[in-house]
C-alpha cells in the first residue's frame, strides 16, 4: 500500500510539467477500478492558450481541473453522461484574456464556463466600491493560476485518485490569502470530492468569501428537472426572482430572452450539520447532489438561468459562506468571514452522480428526512438576505 | 486537381502547430508561380511572446496575417513594395498587454500597428457607456485569437492559397458573435482578398458593427498621394477635418504635431453594386486599391494622419457597414446592424497593388467611370454622419 | 582579450533562447573569478508562466534580471548573503496578470516584489487625470517586456559580466519612449551598475519621469538599522510622515499594521554630483550603497514601510528624477523632464555590499565627507516637495 505523488507544478523549485499521463501502465493498481488514469495537458490555441488542464478519471467518473483558473472544475463525465453545462463562452478561458475590470466590473463574465467555479477569496457579489475598495464581480481567485500543483495514486482500500492545487491571491497593502485545494475520487467511484483549505498569509485579520458558484446543464437539467433540498428558510434575491417564488424547485425548459432568478436559502442539515441538495431530471432517474457541512458553508444561494440552450441553459446550486450579495452588505449581516493571521478556514463538498430510479430515490429521501420541521417560505425578499 | 489543408490550430481537437512551412517542396505545384509558400510562425519576446503569423506568398505577393490578433493583417510586400505603415508601436502586440480600458478606453492604441485590422464586432468607435454598455475603442476583435486556423492550397486553374481563421467574440449575457475570415490569393497574382462571414451564436438578435480599418504608408503615402474614389457624398467628420475639406483627396508629406482628418463617405458602385478606393502616389506609378460591394459595406471612411514619419505617417481607408461614431450614434441614424440568431453576415474585400503607369491608369479609369454624377461636397459635419 | 555576446532575444529576427548557460566551461576565463555565470532561465507555472530571468553571477555577487518586467532587478545574494526583501507577492508575476487599473489605479501593486523596478518612463506617482492623460501607480515600464535581450562576457582586466535589454514604452497617439538599460559587474567584485539609457523615438518632444524603486529587506534591514545620507534638505512626504520626522534615518523592527512614511532629500556630492546613501545593519557590520550622479537623478525618496514581515518589512532607497509625486504636481515644480525628439536621457547607480565594519566604517566616512554644511531638516511638508 503506498501513494506514488508526482508534482506537476512548482514555481519554487523550477518544476513544471507541460504533458503527463499517469495510469495502470505505471504498475500502480488500484481494486476499484483498472481503468484509471490522471492526466495533465496544457491546451494551445485561441482563448484557451496555456490554460492548463489536469483530469482526474477513476474509471466510471472523470473530472477535469483547471489549475491556471483557480483550481476551478471545467467539467466531467460519469460513465458517458456529460456533467457540465453549455456557455456562450465555448472554450476554457486564460486569464490573461480576461479583463475583470471589462463592462463595468462584470468582466469575469468574459471567461465564465465552469461546472464549478470559486467565487472569492477576499470578496464576491457585484461590483462596486466597498469603503474604498474596488470590487469586481465574484473576486480574483477564479483568474489566478496554481503555483503547486500535484497528482497523487493512493492504492489503500479501493485506490484513490488526487490532484491538489496551490493558489495565492495576495497583493502589497492588501489581503494575502492561499488556497489548497484537493480534488480526490476512489476508483470506480460515482462521486468526487473538493476539499479546500485557505490560509491568511499575512499578519493582520483580514476578510473571506468563498462561494462554489456549480453550474449544472443538460442532460441534469431539462424541463420539470427538481430541486430537492432540506429548506428551514428561503426568499427570492430580488422582486424579479419573486415572480418565480412559487416554482422554486421546479425548472422550465429552455426560454429564449427569460431573466436569471436567484434564491437565497438556509438549510437543515443532520446531527453534525451535513445537508445536501440535488438536481434530479424529470423523469427521475438522473440525479446530481452536493454533500456538505453547514458549519463551513452556511448560505446557500440557486441560480436559475434557463435561457435558450445557445444563450447558456443552466442552473446553480451554490454553497457558500455567504450569499453573493455586494460585501459591504453581507459584512452587516455578519455573513464575511474575518480571518485571523495565520487562521485557515476549511470547506469541503462531495459531488455525486446518481445514475439510476433507485439511486435518485435512495438520496431524495435521505434530503427529505432532514426536513424535520416545515419550510419557511418567503414571497418576497427579506432584509436578511437582500438589499430590499 | 486537388486542395491540400493543414489544419494549424483547432482547440476543441488539441491540434496545434507552433511553427509549420508548406511550399512546392511538398510537390503541390501551382502553375501562376512556383514561389509560393504558406508559413506559420510563433513570435518569441517583448510585447509579441505568442503572437502567430500566418504569412501567405502566391510568389509575387506576400501578406502576414495574425491568428493572434483577430485574422487582421499585419503587413505585406509585392515583388519588393512594402505594404504597411510604420507605427510607434513598433512590433505586434499580443492581446495579454492591451489593456482596452487604458487611457479612458482607448487602450486598444497600444497595440495598433496592423496594416487592416477589424473595428467591431459588437461595436466600433470611440468609448463611452451605450445604455449600461461600456463600450471601449473599436471593440474586441482585433484581441482575440483564433481558436481555428487552417492553411490551404489548391492547384486549380493558376493555382490559390488561403488562410482561414475563426474568432468567437462571446460572453456570458451578451452578444455571441463568430468571425470566420479567409485570406486568400492566386499564385503569381497581385491581389489578395478577404472574405469574412460574422454569425450570430445567440438566441437572440445582436448588434453587428464591422470596419476594416485598412492603414496605407509609404510608399504609396508620400506627399502628394491621391486617393480615387467614386463619391455620391461626402462630409468631414468633425470641424477640425473640415478644415482640410477642400484638398481632400490630397495628401501632404509629414507634418509634425499635425492633427488627424476624418471624412465620411457615400461611394458610387457599378451595377451590382462594386466599388473601388485607390491611394495612388505622386507620380502615378504606385497604387493600392480596395475593392468590395456596397451591399456589404456601404459606409467608407477616409483617416488623414499625416504625421511625422516616427508618429505614424498614414492614412486610413476603412470600408465598414458603418461609420466609426459612437454606436448610439450609428444606431439612430440606423447603420448598426441587426442580426437574427443564427444568421450571418458576409463582407469582403480585394486589395489589389498597381506597379506601373499603366495598370494606376487602366484602375483609376475604371474607378472614374462610376463616378456617373456630380459628388455632393459637404464643407462642414452633416447631421446625417456626425454627431454635431 | 575579447568580449563574447549572446543575444537571448532579438524579436525583430525572431531570435529567442528560452534556457541558456554561459560559464567558465565555455573557455572564457575571467581574473576574478573562476565561478562566474550568465544564465537565463524561463519561470513555468502560476502567476510566474513565461517571466524571462537572467542571472548575473560574478562568482561572488549574483543578481536576477526580469527582461519581461522592464530589465526590473528581482533579488541577489553577495556570499550568501540575501539582497532582496518579502513582499506579499511572493513570486515573480507577469505582466499578463497585472492589470494596473485594479484597484482604483494601483494594480501595479499585485505585481510588485521587486529588489528594484523602475517607476516611470511617462509618469510615475500616484493615479489620476493628468489633463486628460489618465495615470496609473508608477506607470508602464515596469510591466513591459523587453524586445531585445544580450548578454556579455568581456575578459578584460578582471573581467566583466553585463546583461542589456530594450523595453519599448510606445503607443499611438501617445508618447514613445525607449528604454536601453544594462547591468554589469566585475568578476569578483561586490558590487554592480545600472546603466540606463532612455530615448524619445518621437517626433515631438515628451515627458519623462524615472525612479529606481529598490527596495531593501533583512538582512541589511532590522531593528536599528540606520540611513547614512549626505542630506541638503530633507522633508515628510505627508502629515502622517511628519509624526516619524525626528527619527527619519532609524529603522524600527516589524510593526504590524504600521503605515508607510516618506522622506523627500535633496542630498549633497562631490565635486562632480557623485553621491552615495547607504543602509546599515544595528551592528554596523552590514551595509548597502547606492551610488550615482545627481545631475541624473536629483531627487531621493526615502520609503520607510516597517511593516510584520509578513505584510512586507521593506524599505525602499529611490534615487529620481522626480519625487514620485502626481506628475502634474512635479510638472509644475519642474520636475519632470521634457526629452526633445530623438534625445536620450540616461542615468545609472551603483549597489555596493559592504560585508564587514571596516567595509561600512570606511563608506559611511565616505558619505560623510559629502556632508559639508548643516543638512535642513523639515518637521512638516513644504510646498516645493508635497502638494500640501
Amino acid at each position: 500500500m503506498a501513494a506514488t505523488q508526482v508534482v506537476l507544478t512548482n514555481v519554487d523549485r523550477g518544476i513544471w510539467q507541460e504533458s503527463l499521463r499517469l495510469d495502470a501502465s505505471s504498475g500502480i493498481k488500484l481494486a476499484g477500478s483498472p481503468d484509471w488514469s490522471l492526466q495533465k495537458t496544457t491546451l494551445r490555441g485561441g482563448l484557451s492558450d496555456s490554460v492548463e488542464v489536469v483530469t482526474v478519471d477513476n474509471g466510471a467518473l472523470s473530472m477535469s481541473v483547471f489549475p491556471t483558473r483557480g483550481m476551478g472544475l471545467w467539467r466531467g463525465q460519469y460513465r458517458g453522461i456529460p456533467i457540465e453545462w453549455k456557455s456562450p463562452v465555448a472554450r476554457p478561458v486564460h486569464p490573461k484574456f480576461v479583463n475583470q475590470l471589462e463592462r463595468g466590473g462584470l468582466g469575469w463574465l468574459n471567461g465564465f464556463n465552469e461546472l464549478m467555479c470559486r467565487c472569492g477569496l477576499s470578496f464576491n457579489g457585484p461590483p462596486g466600491n466597498d469603503n474604498g475598495a474596488e470590487l469586481t464581480l465574484h473576486g480574483r481567485i477564479a483568474n489566478l493560476p496554481a503555483h503547486y500543483v500535484a497528482i497523487e495514486a493512493n492504492d489503500a482500500g479501493v485506490g484513490t485518485l488526487g490532484v491538489t492545487g496551490t493558489v495565492d491571491e495576495t497583493t502589497m497593502f492588501g489581503p494575502a490569502l492561499r488556497l489548497s485545494s484537493t480534488v480526490s475520487t476512489e476508483a470506480g467511484s460515482n462521486s468526487i470530492t473538493i476539499s479546500d483549505r485557505v490560509t491568511n498569509l499575512g499578519a493582520q485579520p483580514t476578510e473571506l468569501e468563498l462561494l462554489y458558484h456549480t453550474n449544472i446543464g443538460r442532460p441534469f437539467l431539462a424541463a420539470d428537472s427538481r430541486l430537492v433540498a432540506a429548506i428551514a428558510e428561503v426568499a427570492p434575491r430580488d422582486p424579479h426572482s419573486a415572480t418565480g417564488a412559487t416554482k422554486i424547485a421546479r425548472y422550465p425548459g429552455p426560454i429564449t430572452g427569460v431573466r436569471e432568478e436567484a434564491f437565497f436559502f438556509e438549510l437543515l442539515g443532520d446531527k453534525s450539520q451535513q445537508t445536501s441538495v440535488m438536481l434530479v431530471n424529470a423523469a427521475g432517474d438522473l440525479g446530481i447532489s452536493l454533500t456538505y457541512s453547514l458549519r463551513e458553508l452556511p448560505c446557500f444561494t440557486l441560480w436559475k438561468n434557463p435561457q435558450a440552450d445557445a444563450d447558456g441553459y443552466v442552473t446553480g446550486l451554490e454553497p457558500g459562506t455567504n450569499f453573493p450579495n455586494f460585501r459591504g452588505f453581507e459584512r452587516a449581516q455578519g455573513r464575511v468571514i474575518s480571518l485571523a493571521p495565520g487562521a485557515t478556514y476549511s470547506a469541503a463538498f462531495t459531488m455525486t452522480i446518481h445514475d439510476s430510479a433507485a439511486a435518485v430515490k435512495d438520496a431524495e429521501a435521505r434530503i427529505k428526512s432532514l426536513q424535520t420541521r416545515e419550510p419557511i417560505q418567503h414571497p418576497q425578499p427579506i432584509a436578511k438576505y437582500s438589499q430590499v
